[in-house]
């Protein structure tokens, strides 16, 4: 068996041009760089402001990857070729890079514990199915020699999705995906796309571009994340609001599962009993791998426009958001950013030229002056308009009506046009962050437009207690994002920076659980408010101890009632949104 | 045990002043009368050209309700006083009308059968729980004492949801849930609805109505079907263009299974693994019982306008359709009705006062002599424009510039409302037909928009085939209606007028195979063309032999994976949406 398989090179020549790789070891991205403290001049003051940190705070050197310890690799000749068999030597790897590329996500928890050498998981191999044919015979497989499964997209995930928490006796085998990633059929006519589930965000976009298509997907994952991946794990993009969510484009799919195949048609509705697609939906591995999936496309807009607007306050630009809503005004996007993540946002800012920073002055002092807004306490609202400039003007009319009334002030497309680069970059600024021992997390929900506010305010304090412990310094904020016509999601962002000994080390397993009662301390005040665990980010191994009493199926998980049939052996991802203890087995 | 029970007499003491009763046993609605073929001139000249119908044609008397024939009753006082101890003596009943009333549902297979004399199956008793913990107590004495339940909505379902096809050896109980019908809570700032799910639709919008609010989901049995029923087979409304389907409008609900309650939260979205609500959605009673549920709103909209429009012909006017959702200028509501079903149309409009009848004459001229529209060929479109004035002076504008392109010509608001004043009429137009010895029905399917138009053809041509055999009088139209961004629905009306021996009399079962075979006609070629084999009227029994093909999981259906864990003594609803044979145990 070769020691080193396809994904040990960054730059995979499976690939298309317009893919990345795999991402690298210790982070987002695939460079080494990926974020520029220079050039943003107000980042350094407001980080020292907030988290103590300066530009002489050490950044924390890697390990050498070939230095990390894996856990023991279960070395089965008789598994592995049978695996090579199916998919090839070259789709085929027991490396030790490429055990140590899938042994994680990416959530901070991930990216945290691997910088500081930590790897608590790794599958024993990894195959790079490039068929449907492959996938299928691979799932039987596992049955046959009663190996588990772990499907992985693009290995975005950050809610421990890829990780198994328990140890596991069996044969562990990744599935990447990256190598079946054909866009298979486009029908213009429906606009509708084919697709194989490993293909990338930019990958389908591209190859909808000529036919002046769009899929509007656009999560913060979008350069590295997978169709299948969206599906998997109900993903929401950016632009939600105009385009919904992905499990609504999603037309049809067929998913492998170790009793069978899943297959639906392409029909727009059905009154076809219980929807096979939503068996699926959001079954994050657990119950088979996603492979062909057709999608349900728009026509791509001829312009889009990103605006920024203040409010006095956050209750109010929550008001406003939801009057859009229920008064048919919507915005392809809205993006509210409490107090904090206004500051955040404006100390992020790259730096501005003489003219611009002239303007901003000028607003600044009519805003204060004339429009009485007291610019400490303004929030931050980005709203995309999109379509034809008839529909632009009209859309703005209406939404810029509605935003008045609720003390809402247009401040033009700067500050929109500065989220819209800025867009992607989230990750990186992250990494940038833990790479100075600041440990910076997200957490998000969604509720009913009545307890928005409430939600925001408990979730506030809660975090704000549970991050304060021990006396760090810490700072936390949030927007509102992704509206519904009953509610909305609430994206809470927060960072603390390390404590430090008398010889300025860090003790990174301390930090860590720290980490972890934050992000408790976060997720049971969701589940006081009956508010859902995640609004994007799946359950995987992180949320898992909130699923059974937020989404109760007989006592157990809507998972657990199809696992006997689907996944008799629990081969697929094993623990994965069941309550059964150990490996998923039943 | 008490042999008259509430439901007895037809309007029931139970309901609320809006709400109608149980309907009359032998069709539609709770009146003797219901359609009135007088005032409309058009009406017999066109049904004795198509159908050899006069207004001589003899109507076929109704057998006295006692006089017809039940299947035995299974008998068990031990049952009957345990039901009777959790619903009380009011709330239970095993007497023959009841049990003739709960019997079937409302297709036409069932009507005709009922009217002829004919029960192939009915209930032992009849429950009418008023409280959840009443459900949950059902259901679980239902397992305890190994009885078959048969949730009960409306009764309008017309696809044999009701009727257990297979000989059941357990006691059979229809669980009527009118009288679970009360609006639990309005949260006005979300636009939400909680209400018990044997409410009708009717009572729903007038509990909205104060707040200014509606649900927005006006199907055709909207008279007197139920919430319940709604998200129980996946129904979809007039207006869904702009409303959405009710999957869509659900945002939680409460359903006792078998095996535990499945519960979830009021969150408008969530990454929370496979998606409870969604194993509820399309179940038909086979895995439990609907119990609370919550809809998300929206807001009423000021205004709505109905519209008509002509087009050269039907593809011209599914282009149109589909330029409309591509272009992001859709009204609430689209319904292009193909040549024959224009001529319907045109033919069952009341009597024209003189002015309009003047206008109506110009207006043919212009279109004729000016526009140069072949009006024998043309098609007829009715659009729902809605919201305040500016909002639907911009959808027309933006629609009507679209139809222009594609050859369509407005022709005022009579035609849309002439379509809105009749839309609940239709299954009343059905029953006077079957009175008089015509067996009408309908079949719908949805597809991708590349598809329709073929769908259309083949479609039209199975139905003309297999109505024809015998030498029977018959007739054909379709409209498309209920669009979405990948495809539309068609919905297929179809009659044949029974054939008559020497001595006048028809065979009703004869004729009731003749309809058997152009239903499996039509399902043949819907499944030919993988469209669906209904876009909302349920699977049903009558649907059940195409859906394994449709949605294969597994070898089997969506509901086989779960019906091991939720129902594992197929109690409920036994034989649907499964494809394990006999009574769906396992």
């Amino acid at each position: 068996m070769m020691e080193t398989g396809v994904s040990d090179s960054i730059a995979s020549p499976f690939l298309t041009a317009n893919t990345p790789g795999t991402m690298k070891w210790y982070g987002w991205g695939v460079d080494a760089g990926g974020f520029e403290a220079v050039g943003r001049p107000g980042l350094w003051p407001y980080a020292k402001a907030q988290l103590g940190l300066g530009e002489s705070s050490p950044a924390t050197l890697l390990p050498a990857p070939e230095s990390i310890a894996l856990p023991n690799r279960r070395v089965s000749p008789e598994i592995e070729n049978a695996l090579v068999a199916i998919v090839g030597e070259d789709g085929f790897s027991c490396g030790h890079r490429d055990r140590l590329l899938h042994a994680y996500g990416k959530s901070t928890r991930d990216v945290w514990r691997i910088r500081h050498g930590r790897v608590d998981y790794a599958p024993d191999a990894v195959a790079f199915p490039q068929s449907e044919e492959q996938i299928i015979a691979i799932v039987r497989a596992a049955g046959e020699y009663d190996v588990a499964l772990v499907p992985f997209g693009g290995g975005t995930n950050v809610a421990g999705c890829l990780e198994l928490a328990h140890t596991e006796s069996r044969f562990v085998l990744a599935v990447n995906l990256r190598r079946y990633n054909r866009v298979l059929d486009i029908d213009a006519i429906s606009g509708t796309v084919r697709a194989q589930s490993g293909i990338l965000g930019p990958d389908l976009e591209l190859a909808l571009e000529p036919h002046g298509l769009t899929l509007g997907h656009f999560p913060d994952s979008f350069t590295y994340s997978t169709l299948g991946g969206w599906i998997a794990t109900r993903s929401s993009g950016m632009l939600s609001d105009g385009y919904g969510n992905p499990e609504e484009m999603l037309l049809s799919l067929r998913m492998a599962t170790p009793a069978g195949m899943i297959e639906t048609r392409d029909v727009p509705h059905a009154s076809n009993g219980v929807d096979p697609k939503r068996l699926c939906i959001g079954s994050e591995g657990a119950l088979g791998i996603i492979t062909e999936v057709t999608m349900s496309l728009r026509a791509a807009p001829i312009k889009r426009e990103f605006r920024g607007y203040l409010f006095p306050d956050f209750a109010s630009g929550i008001e406003a958001m939801r009057a859009c809503m229920r008064g048919g005004a919507m915005p392809a996007m809205t993006r509210l950013n409490d107090i904090d993540k206004t500051h955040l946002t404006a100390a992020f800012r790259r730096a501005s030229a003489p003219l611009e920073a002239l303007v901003a002055r000028l607003v600044k002092r009519y805003l204060r002056d004339v429009k009485k807004l007291d610019l400490k306490r303004a929030c931050l609202l980005i709203a995309a308009f999109e379509g034809d400039a008839g529909a632009i003007r009209w859309q703005r009319r209406r939404t810029e009506r509605l935003y008045k009334h609720y003390g809402g002030i247009g401040i033009g497309p700067a500050a929109g046009n500065a989220f819209a680069e800025g867009k992607f970059d989230f990750p990186y600024i992250r990494d940038f962050l833990i790479e100075h021992d600041v440990v910076v997390d997200v957490c998000e929900s969604s509720t009913v437009w009545s307890n928005v506010v409430s939600l925001y305010d408990d979730a506030m304090t809660a975090l704000r207690d549970a991050l304060g412990a021990g006396g760090r310094r810490a700072w936390v904020g949030c927007h509102a994002s992704h509206s519904y016509a009953a509610g909305t999601s609430l994206y809470f962002s927060f960072a603390f920076t390390a404590l430090r000994d008398a010889d300025g080390r860090i003790d990174p397993w301390a930090e860590l659980a720290h980490h972890a009662a934050v992000k408790q301390a976060a997720l049971n005040c969701f589940s006081r408010h009956r508010a859902t665990l995640s609004h994007h980010h799946a359950v995987g191994t992180d949320h898992l101890p909130w699923l059974a009493a937020e989404a109760p199926v007989a006592g157990g998980t809507a998972v657990d009632t199809m696992k006997a049939v689907l996944d008799p052996q629990g081969i697929m991802n094993p623990g994965k949104l069941t309550t059964r203890s150990g490996d998923g087995r039943r």
